[in-house]
Formats: structure tokens, sequence, C-alpha cells
């Protein structure tokens, strides 16, 4: 958690932190910031110092209530920074020393920026961290309660638009063809659900800002396929439905996936939707506190491949079968540490404050369909494992308005 | 425009431009693909030539819809560049020569990356162009027609939430104390303002991405402030309403102000949005093909000061009185070229193809006031100046359930 970076900067050696960009969407300003709406700061944390925001004084109001030391500058800081380097960065006395360099940013701003950095302050080293492990993404791995709050919170937001899509789609109108209908006579196409997504979620202060998976049939058996928006909705073909919005403005992020057939489902599809939901009780019921998270890993693959799919364990890149990760910590970043993969270090540990996504699946799009189940979890202190959000595991949808002959 | 780029690149000396980040939400990226939900990729634009974007293979069929030439790698590109660059840049081709570089990332990983490339080709000069005269903002100046029809498109979609938004607060019932009121009988705040306004503007494909200004009385007359959640609105105050929406994903901007004043208007506001209004329509008659666009920031600086305001031209920084520039080129990015402020280049010129806006303002904090009217026009190749929303310039808006004693 956040109290761990200056132990993180020492195992490191780094004597200070240089965070650029926007407060908002922008987690390492965000992680010190909390919320506010100020654009293009610079973030200054020394070792065992308090972290100092430097923002343009027209902004002054917004970044006082990060509740950071803020120096409010006639213009943005970023402009200062980039005419004047000295006056900001050599005022507040860092003339030497290694200065790790964070923020979602310009590219071209920052390169153009080091370089007049390095230039001007030639006995500071001023250095990008090896991307996945870098000292913030250490510190968010464990999170303190109030983030926990925040992620659950934002898990109701998510179980309660899934619970409106899953009234919308069960309340349609099904042609004769099963294709679900609008009004007007139209099919219902992925593009109608996902602006409901988005709406609802908007609705409820959330963003789906990194988009969200609506696929069906061939498309579910894809996992980074997000869905066709002219593709229309029909029964008895599985729909992968993974939602990962988060705050808006860039805050915390909730993860969750529910897979559907509408109607009724092909025997197959049952039968694989089954395996998928033995092998995430399995995984579920033997979690334990401080194990390594792969050793879940390689208990699914395992699963699977005793029931005859391809897996990572045995198959370089497989194509179809269980092709990904059992999961990954989820925090102001979707994608965090720890790690699940079979690749991942043996410091990918489910220690107590880390919150997880558990998501076995299986994807075969040749059949035209793909499976996944997925919950967000945190780790207690008590060493409880507790999911952050209930909804129902459902595969087979009834629609109120059908009946299979 | 687009076409602009090779030229652009030669007068800069520039051999290629390597663009880093996401395909969304980043407008050197997305000036390329368009539109599609691709990654971590990585485009490489050399002189003269197409670009090549580079991309996860999982990602493909996504990063295909921009009919760019695609290569698909195993692993997200940048993980393939980070780890052996020599595997993606030699191959192709760069290995000596200028090669800037844009695009919105994670400055940590940029510098990391930077590092490397610099040790592996040390006979290329990796560089940051000085911010707001990149080749891509040149390019991005003139806008194609398709360009222009996408910014007039979130131009409707944005009069539209503002007619809304007009509709919800004339509608509304209003205490004794002139605050306006829920059913539940509490006040209205600026928080349900805004909620509304996201939510108008989701259901339209739209994003308040940069959020929106709904500030009302003191905070309306600071610039920046983006207003108070929990303000309650009340009749008689200004209102500065500055809506700044994108189409979803990271496409057009469109940038539009009112100011209102709900009820009645104290004369003190009504004489000062008269100023506001007159010289609005002073620069749009004036307006002139290959113009300098900041003539008008000037003749905007000496009407005010000849009503007694501080402006620019005579003051610096003021903090009240006319405080900020005329306007500036929105596309891609909310702020961009030309610029009207005073201390901006004279190649900052109202030529054919340049979509701008124009929002002259006052502003007294201490008197609880604040006063912007902007609308954004294109300079059309026939030298015409299209506003491209038009919406009524009413200033006291009148109450449908309220009548001043």
């Amino acid at each position: 958690m956040k109290s761990d970076l200056d132990a993180l900067m020492k195992e490191k050696n780094i004597d200070a932190l240089l965070v650029l960009g926007n407060a908002e969407n922008n987690p390492s300003m965000y992680y010190f910031t909390g919320s506010g709406h100020v654009a293009h700061a610079v973030l200054i944390k020394k070792r065992n110092e308090a972290p100092v925001l430097f923002c343009n004084s027209m902004e002054r109001d917004e970044a006082a209530k990060s509740g950071l030391e803020v120096v409010p500058l006639e213009r943005a800081p970023i402009a200062v920074f980039s005419k004047f380097p000295a006056e900001l960065f050599g005022e507040h006395g860092i003339s030497e020393g290694r200065v790790g360099v964070y923020g979602i940013s310009d590219a071209n701003a920052i390169l153009f920026l080091m370089d007049q950095l390095r230039s001007l302050f030639p006995r500071v080293e001023f250095f990008g961290e090896k991307g996945g492990d870098t000292v913030f993404l250490r510190a968010m791995e464990t999170k303190e309660d109030v983030e926990v709050a925040r992620i659950r919170q934002m898990g109701a937001v998510t179980t309660q638009v899934v619970g409106l899509v899953q009234e919308f789609l069960t309340s349609s109108d099904v042609r004769s063809d099963e294709v679900l209908m609008k009004e007007d006579g139209s099919p219902l196409t992925i593009g109608d659900v996902k602006g409901k997504i988005s709406l609802w979620l908007a609705e409820r202060g959330a963003v789906d800002v990194e988009g969200c998976i609506f696929a069906i049939g061939h498309d579910a058996g894809v996992p980074h396929s997000v869905g066709d928006p002219v593709e229309p909705i029909t029964l008895g073909k599985t729909i992968v439905f993974d939602i990962f919005p988060a705050e808006k403005g860039g805050g915390y992020f909730y993860d969750f996936t529910r897979t559907w057939s509408l109607g009724y489902a092909t025997p197959e599809a049952q039968a694989m939707y089954d395996q998928v939901q033995e092998v995430y009780d399995k995984v579920i019921e033997n979690l334990d506190l401080n194990a390594n998270f792969k050793d879940y890993q390689l208990m699914t693959c395992e699963y699977f491949e005793s029931k005859g799919h391809k897996s990572h364990l045995n198959t370089k890149n497989p194509m179809d079968g269980y092709v990904h990760g059992l999961g990954h910590g989820v925090g102001l970043n979707i994608h965090e540490r720890p790690n699940a993969g079979l690749a991942s270090g043996d410091d990918n540990i489910l220690k107590p404050g880390v919150v997880i996504t558990i998501e076995p699946g299986l994807y075969y799009p040749e059949m035209g369909m793909g499976f996944r189940i997925e919950d967000s979890y945190w780790v207690r202190p008590d060493g409880q494992f507790e999911k952050l959000a209930e909804y129902p595991y459902d595969f087979v949808l009834e629609m109120k308005k059908w009946k299979k002959n």
C-alpha cells in the first residue's frame, strides 16, 4: 500500500519519484491526489518525505482537495518545467540522485522534457523502471480498506448493471428465427446492448473507460474480441459478457464476467460451461492465504487438460481450449500485480490486501462458442477470501416471451 | 491536414514518426487509426511512406478496421519492443536518422524503452518535439471535410444536450429561497445536473472525457473552476456552462459555452453579459480569411478595456475582467492550433480548414459572477466562417413554475 512506497524506493535505490500528467485518468498521480480536475500537474515525492503537487494557480482549489502540499504556479507546471526546469526542479532541491519518472502523458513532451532535465542536472539519473514491476505497481498491489471499499462499491454498480442487462435481454421479443427483436421489429444488436451498458453505468457515476466485452458465438471464443456492434443477438449461442468499469475520472476498477445462453443451450455448450463452473468452484474452495497465485493457474490447466482441452501447460500459445491466465490484480489499473501466469515470478502471492480476479474460461471460436466466469476477490487481513460482489451463475437464461417448441 | 505530414516532416528534418500507446484516447495514434480497440500498439511512419501498425495478434481484426497495413505480433508490440527492440524496429529498417516520438503512454515505459532504443541504435536520434508545435499539431491544424463532419455532428449532440439541460432547469420547482428543488424537496445541485449531462451525452455516443464546467456565482468567475457538485442551483446568479464532449473512444471534440441567469438577472450582470455579447458579435462580424488570430484577441481586449475592465493587454495575469485568450483550434485535442493569445506566433492564421473557438468572457469572482459565450467555427475552403452548431444566446431563462413578485 501507499505507506510501502518509501521502503520500495529504498529497495530499488530511488531517491525521488517524478509523476507527470493530469490528476484524472492517470493511476500514479491519482494514487496521491485521489480525485480532482488538475491538468498537466507535476508531483515530486522524495524518499521519506511527503509528496508535493505543483499545479497551475487557476486550479489551486481543485488541487487542494487532494490534501497534499500544493505549490501553485503562474502557468501550467509542465510548461514552467519545459521552459525553466531549474526553477521548479532545482528549487525543490533534487540536484543529484536517482529519479524515477511516472504518469500517463505525451511521449513527445516527456522525451523533450527529459532531455532538457538530463542536460541541466547532469548528476541526476532520470530513468524509467521496467514495466509491470514499478514501485507504484508494487505499492498498489496491496490495498488499504478505503481502496477496497471503493472497489466493492464499483462491484455493486457492476452487478446492478449486469442485472439490468439480464432483465433487458430476457424481456425482449424473439422473432421466429430466434433473433431478439426491438420494438420496431429490427434485430437487437450488440451495439444496442453496449449503448444501454454505457448509459446505465453513467447513471451510477461509472465509465466503461476501457470498453466492455459483449461477444456472442464465434467472437465469444476469442478472448480479446469486444463483439461486433452490428451482430444480432440470437438464442442458444454463448454470450461472454466481461464488464470492467471504473469510477468516472480515473478511479478504481471492478472486473466481472458471466457467460449466458439465451432461451436454451446446446448440450456441447452446457457441458463446457459446467466444466468452467466446476474448475472455478474448485479454485475458490482451495484458495489459501499466502499461496503462490500461479499454483491455481496450474490447477486450472491440469483440470482442463484432464478434460481434453489444450492449455498453456503443454501447448505454446494455444488458439483454443484454456488460452489465458487465471487472474490478475485489479485497482486503479485494470491489470495489476499479482499475476497468475505460469511464467510469473514467485513473488505473485495471495497475501493480505491484494484484490484479484479469478477467471477460468474455455474458447472454441471454430465451434462458435466461448465461456468465462469471473469475480473479484479481496484477501482480507484476517486471511479470508471475500468475493466483492455477488451475482448468480445461471448459464441458460429463460426468456419471458419465448418458449422452446 | 494528414496529407501535409510528409512536407512537415521534411521541413523539420524528421525521417520517421514513432507513435506509441492505444488506438483510442490517443490523438496522434487515432489520427491514423480512426477508431478501433487496439491496446499498446506501435505505429511507424517513415517519410513519404505509408504508416504501418504493429499490434498484438489477438487484436488483428480490430487493427484491420483502420485500413492501415497491420503487422500482428505474438505478444503486445510494446512488450516485444521493450524486450527485443531490434526485432521490431531493426526489421523495419530505421537504422539511422531522426525519429520523432509521439502518443499518450506511460512516462515510465517510454523512458525505459527510449533508453534501450538509443543504446541499440546509436545512429538514430530519438527525440521529442517541443510541445504545442509538433508535426501532428501542425498537420491537425487544418481539417479534411470528413473531420469537420464529425466535429459538426458532435456540435449537434452538444447543443441537443444543452437544450435538455435548459429544459430540465427551467421546468424545475423553485423554493421560496429561490433554490431549485428536486421532487423529494431537496435542493437541485450542480452534481445532479452534471449527472444528467453525462447521461444525455452517453445516450448520444459522446463522453465528457475532460469533464465539463457548470459553475455558478463565485465559481463562474473563475474560468477553470468546474463547479462544486454540492452547490445548490439558485435563481438570479450567473451560470457558466462550458461543455466540451468528444466522440466515445477518443474522437473529435466540440467546444461550446453559454451563460445563463435563471428567472431574472441583476442589472450589473445583465450589463456585463451585454458587453460580452457585443464583443462576440463584433468579432464574428469582422472575421477575415487568413487574418492573424491574435488580431481578434487584441480587438476583444481593447473593447473590454474601453468598458473599464482589465485584460492581458495592459495587465500581467489579471485576476478579474477579461482574463484568458479569445479562442483556440479544436479537433482530436480540445486545445489545438491556431491560438489567439497575444504572445502566439504570427503563424496562427485563420486559414481555410481550421476549426476554432471564439469565446470572449468577463470574470468577477469577488462580485460572484462570470460570463462566457463560445461557439466553434470552421473556416471553409471558400473563405466563409461557418458556425458548426446553432443555439440561442438567451441570458435570462424564464422559469416555467416561478414568477418574480
